[in-house]
């Protein structure tokens, strides 16, 4: 995790404790929210100095960064599954929807996720953070888009991107909806499910006649 | 608005600058995030002693809920338009359609919607508040939807409640969205307005035949 090395690396090995005190700041942050928490408190929750944790975090946004990109690798494992796959279409089908429902039952990183993007609207140094995180997923997506329906990438870019996009906002509102007494839960899963599917049939249709199944 | 009234509303007359101290609570929540506030500015914004703040507001989520209870006066006003209209679920397509164009235009409110939404996933008061307003909004909706049907209000509620719910989540996605680099804006507003459409044409199909057009 090159980012969390310290700013002057060479009069310091790396800390051992990457994960550690990635945890116990997102602990914070989801608690407090990104202003309410102090660089003190972010400081005391890792157990470091405010000076030293300085060194690793030279800013919030820069925590915000980290965060979201350790996150990021289990993204980029899942895709490099589903590009791998003999029919990544339906691997993606099966592994949004699986996404869909865990995070309708758990939303346990929810509140995170939520404080991040009020955060990012509100300040531009994160948006640029939050916005690069995006476009890194939603070029994953167009990736796979373009190995399933054998476009190159450009093209698949220009005709499936904003298709991405809505997919990556609709698995994001899950998360953040709030839990309303009597809508039944579920039936707005199985919408959801169905609007990414519909999206997903979109996609499909671009592959040559020949190799549909 | 009955809500701004003090508490002990006897012994004062209820104050005329109502919109005026909304804004600026509005603007310092904007800005700070809900966290970030604290009562001496938000007070200060407001031109008010912090004592003389506290009668209106006994708490932060009290502020929230009297923001978005304005706020639902405009959402109110569409709706019953769209309601008395000849044909309300086309009409309720032009509204929701210009609130997506005006959302992805000019986005003024998405950070504070963003923030509450934020501050309501940390904060159980903050999240009853807002999903009252949430249900307020999709019984509108499914009202809307019984009133172009014909269905009586309980089974448009059983068979279109997820439908109006995630008719809320897309127009909510639109306000969050990130603008990241090279997506087109207008594609991926193109697509949502088309899922949009997708749901209020099923909600459509419920109309006894003789009726649709």
């Amino acid at each position: 995790m090159t980012h969390l090395a310290p700013l002057d690396a060479q009069a310091q090995p790396p800390t051992p404790r990457e994960a550690e005190i990635l945890d116990a700041v997102r602990h914070v942050f989801a608690e407090k929210g990104f202003d309410g928490a102090s660089m003190q408190e972010l400081a005391r929750a890792a157990g470091m100095s405010v000076g030293n944790f300085y060194r690793y975090f030279p800013s919030k946004a820069a925590m915000v960064e980290e965060l979201i990109r350790h996150d990021l690798k289990d993204v980029e494992a899942h895709f490099a599954r589903v590009a791998s796959a003999p029919d990544p279409l339906a691997t993606l089908r099966i592994a949004l929807a699986e996404r869909v429902r865990n995070y309708a039952e758990m939303c346990t990183d929810a509140p995170l996720r939520a404080e991040i993007t009020a955060a990012a609207l509100r300040k531009p140094e994160l948006a640029i953070v939050v916005g690069r995180v995006e476009r890194e997923i939603t070029t994953y997506l167009v990736r796979a888009f373009g190995t399933a329906t054998g476009l190159d990438f450009d093209t698949a870019w220009q005709r499936f991107a904003a298709h991405a996009r809505l997919i990556v906002l609709l698995v994001k509102a899950c998360t953040t909806r709030l839990r309303i007494g009597d809508v039944d839960g579920e039936a707005l899963t199985v919408l959801i499910l169905r609007q990414i599917d519909s999206l997903l049939d979109e996609v499909a249709a671009a592959r040559p006649e020949t190799s549909r199944t």
